[in-house]
């Protein structure tokens, strides 16, 4: 197996696992669990998102989060900017890197967004100006990359011409976002060797949903690909409000157990990234549903018969 | 990706998820939850265990199961059988295929069998022997082929050893088990290049369990080496007694999904197996825990933002 030496995790928890939760997590909970997650070995964490708090209700105090956390030096704090006015809040509150994002679907770009694809790349095209202008890295987030709920099947070529249309705007690193967290690996396989012609590997991240339990599967077939740099959130959140299941993001304790077992360093320490998950697991007053903490609860003991 | 375009699943749950089940299935619970599964284009089910009822009471009833449920034709009903007494029963009660077992790991064969591996071969000689004298074919067990709860790593070299020890019996399949669930996929690879130049693919079986949510990477990676069979349980059934997390087997509605959205064929409808797992589901009065039974209860629903 080819694989890389060390990957990059990007802690996408305290927004994208956040962003359906329907307990409202208070502003000193949010902070204290991104600070405990500061001194996990992690380089990247996404703290919120700068979107009209009218969508995102749960992530309306993104400045003040921003602003209260205890930044570790060498982290790079995120967050998501849908617009001008997004991203003068998020630089306002000082953040080290903004995400602009967009969907590969049609129907899911207008659901989401409210805009035709077509109508988006002016947008962001300004954000991501106006962020470089102000000395930050920009991300781009492409979304369902594989499927979408409401078209199905995206073909790779789709992928293609929106991840280049972001990379023409300067942004510095794609994610590419398996949203619904439906693929497996001759899907991600596909998707890549249609893109790593055009875009340089170190450049892409993943960005996994685990709803049907393959996103480490995924993962596996995207190291062996090349991909270096993989989004996951603390305790696989990031379901539906309505979800008790695991549809959320792959879980970080999960993917770093994996990949520490198969020998590829990540710089993270698992153990402090539990105390982490403990943490929101409080914070949220439900069990988190990652296979680490399953284990750490005395639920997923291993059996000896 | 170089894939198999056929897959046999082997349905292990009536044996391998039952048994340490704490609440006592009725012998009728387990004969139609078994009726189910045998219209579901499954080619093998191991519908019970003829061990000593002291040491698995939940499968005491064995031989009456394996003499009310309805045969389908064509499909293999099997039973592990650990001695010739074990072997009469099975015999008796009409098993299609037997299984012997044992360890890799001399610690976990002494405390799962209660002797040496050496001490071991014997008794299955006989067995085998038997078994092959009364015209069955014969399925050859080794547990914790890459960790032991006692031992750590277990070096290829031992599994070979095993191995080749059984199939000089005269085994007619050799089924794999990672035991604890704890592999990745390196470690897959590692195990397999060591005994693929000394096994036929076709003859082996990889009998993954999920306690870290790496099985179905485990089986993607098997897959990509030649391995064309695989256990797997229904609603990922096998965990402890105590353990309410998913430490059981991979779950085969969740392999079934990954398989054919690979293109692969495996002859199993994953709606009739659904409707199966949701009767053994109401028999054993818990939610099954695999994402196919989640997303069925409307626990794991797409996040459509």
């Amino acid at each position: 197996m080819k694989l890389p030496k060390n990957v990059t995790i990007k802690e996408v928890g305290p927004r994208d696992g956040l962003q359906n939760e329907k307990h409202q997590v208070p502003t000193e909970g949010k902070v204290s669990w991104i600070d405990s997650l500061s001194v996990t070995g992690l380089s990247y964490i996404e703290v919120s998102s700068f979107v009209h708090p009218k969508w995102i209700p749960q992530l309306a105090d993104a400045a003040n989060v921003l602003k209260q956390i205890k930044r570790e030096q060498g982290l790079t704090y995120a967050a998501l900017v849908p617009n001008l006015k997004g991203l003068d809040g998020a630089l306002e509150a000082g953040v080290d890197e903004v995400s602009v994002f967009m969907s590969a679907s049609e129907a899911h770009n207008r659901s989401n967004i409210n805009k035709s694809i077509d109508a988006t790349y002016p947008v962001l095209e300004e954000v991501v100006r106006e962020a470089k202008l102000a000395g930050k890295t920009v991300r781009g987030y492409v979304s369902t990359v594989i499927s979408c709920p409401y078209e199905g099947y995206i073909a790779p070529e789709k992928v293609r011409v929106v991840s280049e249309r972001l990379f023409e705007m300067g942004i510095d690193e794609l994610s590419l976002g398996e949203t619904i967290g439906v693929a497996v690996p001759t899907q991600v396989e596909q998707l890549l060797e249609n893109l790593l012609p055009h875009f340089d590997a170190g450049s892409l991240a993943m960005h996994f949903h685990d709803t049907r339990g393959t996103a480490l599967a995924n993962i596996v077939k995207s190291l062996e690909m090349g991909i270096t740099t993989f989004d996951s959130a603390l305790g696989g959140l990031g379901g539906c409000p309505y979800a008790k299941g695991a549809s959320g993001n792959v879980a970080t304790e999960d993917l770093l157990y994996m990949l520490h077992e198969m020998g590829i360093e990540t710089g993270v320490d698992l153990d402090a990234v539990l105390k982490s998950a403990q943490l929101i697991e409080k914070t949220l007053c439900k069990p988190l549903r990652s296979r680490q903490m399953e284990i750490l609860r005395g639920e997923g003991k291993e059996c000896l018969s």
